[in-house]
């Protein structure tokens, strides 16, 4: 059994690159040697390693030998009894979770601004969801966390759910203890799911909330890819207890991912894992030395603003300090603004928003880093800033009014229709002014953006109140995702009879 | 419009790297700059590149930019009216396929010796298979290619079907001219689909047979990194024609596929797409040089023989010359001990079968592999063959008697059951002794390996021919695939009734 210094499938990979071998199996690079001449400076290297599943290389759909210990020492690390390395993202592991659990009908309680790949899985499984709503933070107006009380109440209401599945934390590091969440859970049988996608960081430092795992989670997907050194695409699946069907997620994994995964991913996997287990408290030092930096910095430059946890907030219970979203206090700069003039300076973010942008910051983050983005800054808040009012207390996103029931009925997740393939024979699209939509079921998503929580998922029944809302932030001239017709004051829904009114000639 | 001498995604990801950009975004290991010391020099050059959806690099499930340059110049290369880049092997492009085209119920016609992505499709979209039994080669005893007469039998007897699924070539280069397949499906109204992972050179080069587009397929998926110069995961999806739902397949990607495709592999099909756009023929004939001086080798080593297409036989019309596949005459070796005496020599094959190992060569294949292969035989020759005497005709598969129907009846698929989620009441499962088996429907695939056909797919009805036929290879000692009970004379099958008599207690 290999001890954690060692990063056994990187180690066997090496071994056999040094054997020199003559390769009469795929992939069709050979090594590298047939690679694009002005593109192998970069690709030569790595291709180098680019292997498949040929003696003592092992096999991560069958596991026994190399990735089976490297696997095992990842659950070591990240405190799991079971760990499953992902070459599909946190995408995968997502789908695998949510199908290993449900079946068609199958109701899962499920935080409702979680990722898409989330409602993919409830798709996919044809799930009904119990959408449970998040808090939303005041000052930045970003949904955050869902409440004990309301996890409580969706299961007095639904006892049948299999499970719960929260997102923590969100994009921004917004998040909660999930213990009290496990245990209630638990209290019933039920399992915790987590998409800890943008959380693999947490529980090495004690400047860091506690991870999933520690807390009680059965089942957690993270991104390794995000926080952690692996490559894009690289991420883990981790279980603990016995809630979860651990055969049933050995077989979805292997029919929702590629039956040749990649070596340099799952070898960058082994890589991450080892850093973490060996000098995991060091490197988040060293990369919150930048982030410090940074912060710091920002307190000094005139009209920026970043978000920070106040006692004061219930959304949510703590913050990842490497998620650096700052804001322009004067209200004179918007979101995707900043963004430019920060690239136009070098500087490229993770994401902007309506008013903000933010700054992804890990433990590969460095002092200099730091001194950029902030030399950026100054120069923007010199050339845009000076002579503009900070405005107190302004929300980078006031304009959300929070709508939605705390928890939803059951909406049944299905593929969307499409003009080949219907889920059923009543499953008719068109489309009708949101005024005349109420009691209709939504044929799409539609996400009003800011703040980014869907309103309507596909099959959702359209309340009165929605349609409302709906209409006023179309005619407020808001964004939406998912939906085309939403910002024209349209929106489709499914029709349940051929002589449902509906104004088939707009289509 | 970018012409075929530009790689559009590696050009815009170098632009953005000579920028010397600070990242303060995904991946965590900042360019490579936190990857493992030890490890940097294999994987730092290609984590430079390791970017994510900024400005400027577009978004593979959005593409506006530079990933639809390259997908429009990768459709024109070739020979598709619209092409997918996958982040996730020919799997992905074959769930999409099959998925874009069957709900729940519908039936596809499908070859059974078919990937097994192909099988998880069709249980992801809950289908109907109606599988048509592959002609088996003679002389090696592997599945190769359906007849053209047993597709237009399983037509008219399900003129519901929506489309056929064809795997062309097979894993060792067998093929047919998919021209009247097309012709015959469209005269049906119907496409034809198919994966065409093992032929991504196809069509380039006089010696190659022409590829599935050009022959009239309406969907094809290659796996670019198998045969051409990708990296591992990297393929393709091509569309022509208006038969398949390009919205669907375009949303099924987008939910299978991880939301952070890696875009050293997207860069690495741009790549490869262009060194077959500008210099495909001769690319191919370097590699052929290397496949002849092989064969030419292979000819001189006594008790070596390789796999050629010979007139006589039906079972397909043409093979692939980079797949070399040979055995031992003297019938001495096994495949996997020829496979062990091959790698001490340095030379790794892409697999062993029962008698026979396939040398899988590409475009990159060199001159000096095909030295070592044949200095690799030479010594194995020497060693255990000389004073054996070579058996005429040899089959290195001959204990496969073909059974199946070549039409079967629709085989409802699902994902199997599970302890915790079935698909319906009626589906619980107990293990009986094979000779009692008829009639009850099979719970897990079996596979006798060789050939590596399932004879009975989950949810397939048991004949009794094919349970007589069970029978007699596991007590011949047959190796079996997807069942860990067939070995034994045991099969695990579906109950309907509680009352069923099963002998539970084997459990």
């Amino acid at each position: 059994m290999p001890n954690r210094e060692n990063a056994p499938l990187f180690e066997k990979m090496r071994e056999h690159y040094e054997r020199r071998p003559a390769s009469f199996h795929v992939p069709g690079h050979k090594s590298g040697r047939g690679a694009d001449r002005e593109a192998a400076p970069f690709f030569g290297p790595l291709m180098a390693l680019d292997y498949t599943e040929i003696s003592g290389l092992d096999d991560l759909h069958q596991p026994e030998e190399a990735i089976r210990e490297a696997q095992a020492l990842a659950a070591d690390c990240f405190g799991a009894e079971e760990t499953f390395f992902l070459v599909g993202g946190s995408t995968a592991g997502n789908l695998a979770m949510i199908m290993s659990l449900c079946g068609p009908g199958d109701i899962l309680l499920v935080q409702r601004n979680a990722h898409k790949s989330v409602l993919h899985g409830l798709m996919l499984a044809g799930a009904h969801a119990v959408f449970i709503s998040p808090q939303t933070d005041g000052e930045s107006g970003i949904p955050a966390s869902v409440r004990l009380s309301d996890v409580e109440d969706a299961l007095s209401r639904y006892p049948e759910a299999k499970g719960l599945l929260l997102t923590n934390p969100n994009y921004y590091g917004m998040g909660v203890n999930l213990r009290p969440y496990a245990d209630l859970m638990h209290r019933h049988g039920l399992p915790l799911l987590v998409d800890e996608a943008h959380g693999a960081h947490y529980g090495f430092h004690p400047a860091l909330p506690e991870s999933a795992l520690a807390c009680g989670a059965d089942a957690v997907v993270q991104s390794t890819h995000k926080m952690l050194t692996a490559m894009t695409m690289g991420a883990m699946l981790h279980l603990r207890h016995d809630r979860i069907d651990r055969e049933r997620i050995r077989m979805l994994l292997a029919m929702l991912q590629s039956s040749s995964p990649s070596y340099p991913i799952m070898a960058s996997l082994d890589l991450a894992r080892r850093q973490m287990h060996l000098h995991g408290e060091k490197l988040v030092a060293e990369g919150l030395k930048a982030v410090q930096r940074l912060r710091d910095g920002l307190e000094n430059i005139y009209g920026f603003r970043q978000l920070k946890h106040r006692s004061a907030q219930t959304a949510y219970e703590h913050m990842d300090p490497f998620k650096v979203t700052i804001y322009d206090g004067t209200g004179t700069l918007s979101g995707s603004e900043l963004q430019g003039f920060l690239e136009e300076a070098g500087c490229f973010v993770e994401l902007a928003a309506d008013k903000a942008v933010l700054l992804l910051l890990t433990p590969a983050s460095t002092i200099e880093d730091a001194e950029r983005a902030l030399g950026a800054c100054e120069a923007i808040s010199k050339e845009y800033l000076t002579n503009k009012q900070e405005l107190p207390g302004i929300s980078p996103n006031s304009m959300y009014k929070p709508l939605l029931n705390s928890v939803s009925k059951p909406v049944p997740m299905n593929i969307p229709v499409t003009r080949d393939v219907k889920n059923s024979i009543q499953d008719s699209v068109c489309v009708m002014p949101i005024e005349s939509s109420a009691g209709k079921r939504s044929a799409e998503m539609v996400i009003p953006y800011p703040p980014g929580i869907p309103l309507l998922y596909p099959g959702e029944l359209i309340q009165e109140d929605t349609a409302a809302e709906l209409k006023r932030l179309a005619e407020s001239g808001a964004r939406f995702h998912g939906s085309r017709e939403a910002a024209k004051g349209r929106l489709r829904v499914l029709t349940d009879t051929p002589e449902d009114t509906c104004n088939s000639n707009i289509e």
